[in-house]
């Protein structure tokens, strides 16, 4: 099974808290970049892998989706999703999203946010989405960016005296796998995979790259939150939008 | 008119003292990356932008190609070319890339091996390889690779007291645009783009991206040159395969 971190109670709550500001990093940069996206939903059968707390399943529900399916492998993320996000078209599922050819619909498109790089197996987990997808399907999914992910140890960035932050420090880009880092608790683990084997991991499985975004934030978002400027330096998370031909 | 670094005299001396060794990154790492990728060359129209002392160009020939184009704005680079790899199917001419509308060919294969960070405008060169490709043609091309290319100003890597590198001092990565580097003269200029604007320019013109390559060394090449081993932590140079559908 993998890892289920959100069910962990110390981390689940300090992340729930994260995500309740209403200026945070997913809010102003990411969810803005990928949504911007999204084809028109109407009609669509949608499923949203690491839907955590269900926001955009819901706002799929708004933009017209046929049926939604939300699955995530933390309960405790389900509670709240059902509770808060709960919809006419919206299926919730504990599940983990390695889990999904049990699924008996398929869908036309499968988005996910911020959630795959805490997949070990990535290509099975695209195999079995080009699967689920119907032909002409969409994946939409961010990460967090390979120039993110890839450091073994931290610290991360290099500040100056005043604690500005002047470079980011990489290393190990080029050596895939296990991360373990601290988030709010210590032990999180990720996996780290260069993007060109983000890329030719779609590929060779038979999708065809439309977008590659590494979203910058807004003169409105860095107004909100001025270190967001380090996103200029050091991008956090990478979208792809891939197609089955 | 492109910069025209290679026909700087003290630059030329340096540049080709280099390519002279026998194990350099480009022999080592990048060559052997680039060619596994080409497509059987039987009978078929081949054109090598910034194609240097032509060594590639001799190459294309061997592997059955029917003709083969070199162009690059350096004379210098020319007059070597045409003395060390002659050949009845190559013709060589002393042109900036960006001329190429004016080549009366079309072409099966465009190649570029670690020049295309020396042009400014990138989506302009993108669609006159697109109009200068036969259908299904194929770009094939390297270039630094754009965590190479991001930072404005050096010192580049952090070491520690004995001298190994550490980390990359990553910084600017998402600010497109002219870089001034240090490379055997002042003033090298480099044009930086973050890896998403390169793949989307190539997308939005009309290709379809079928590999994407950040080359690591071999076992043997780390023998021979040990320090590639920091290659590991910032990959020098990428390579994209791309069809003309």
């Amino acid at each position: 099974m993998s890892q289920n971190l959100f069910d962990n109670s110390e981390f689940f709550e300090k992340y729930k808290a994260l995500r309740d500001k209403a200026y945070n990093y997913n809010n102003l940069v990411e969810q803005p970049a990928i949504k911007a996206l999204l084809p028109d939903l109407s009609g669509l059968k949608v499923l949203d892998l690491g839907c955590g707390f269900g926001s955009n399943c819901t706002d799929f529900m708004k933009r017209g989706a046929a049926h939604v399916v939300g699955v995530d492998i933390s309960s405790k993320m389900i509670d709240v999703a059902k509770k808060e996000n709960a919809g006419s078209a919206i299926e919730y599922s504990v599940m983990d999203m390695m889990d999904i050819p049990k699924l008996s619909h398929t869908f036309d498109l499968i988005f996910s946010s911020l959630a795959i790089h805490y997949v070990k197996d990535f290509a099975h987990l695209v195999k079995i989405i080009y699967e689920k997808l119907n032909p002409g399907g969409i994946l939409l999914f961010s990460q967090e960016h390979p120039i993110t992910t890839a450091p073994k140890f931290g610290p991360v960035w290099t500040k100056d005296d005043a604690g500005n932050r002047l470079y980011y420090n990489l290393a190990d880009y080029m050596v895939s796998g296990e991360r373990h880092v601290y988030w709010f608790i210590d032990g999180v683990e990720k996996y780290h995979r260069p993007l060109s084997e983000i890329l030719n991991t779609l590929i060779s499985t038979g999708f065809r790259i439309e977008k590659v975004v590494e979203p910058l934030p807004s003169q409105d978002a860095l107004e909100k939150r001025p270190e967001l400027a380090d996103e200029f330096h050091k991008t956090s998370c990478i979208i792809i939008k891939a197609i089955k031909d």
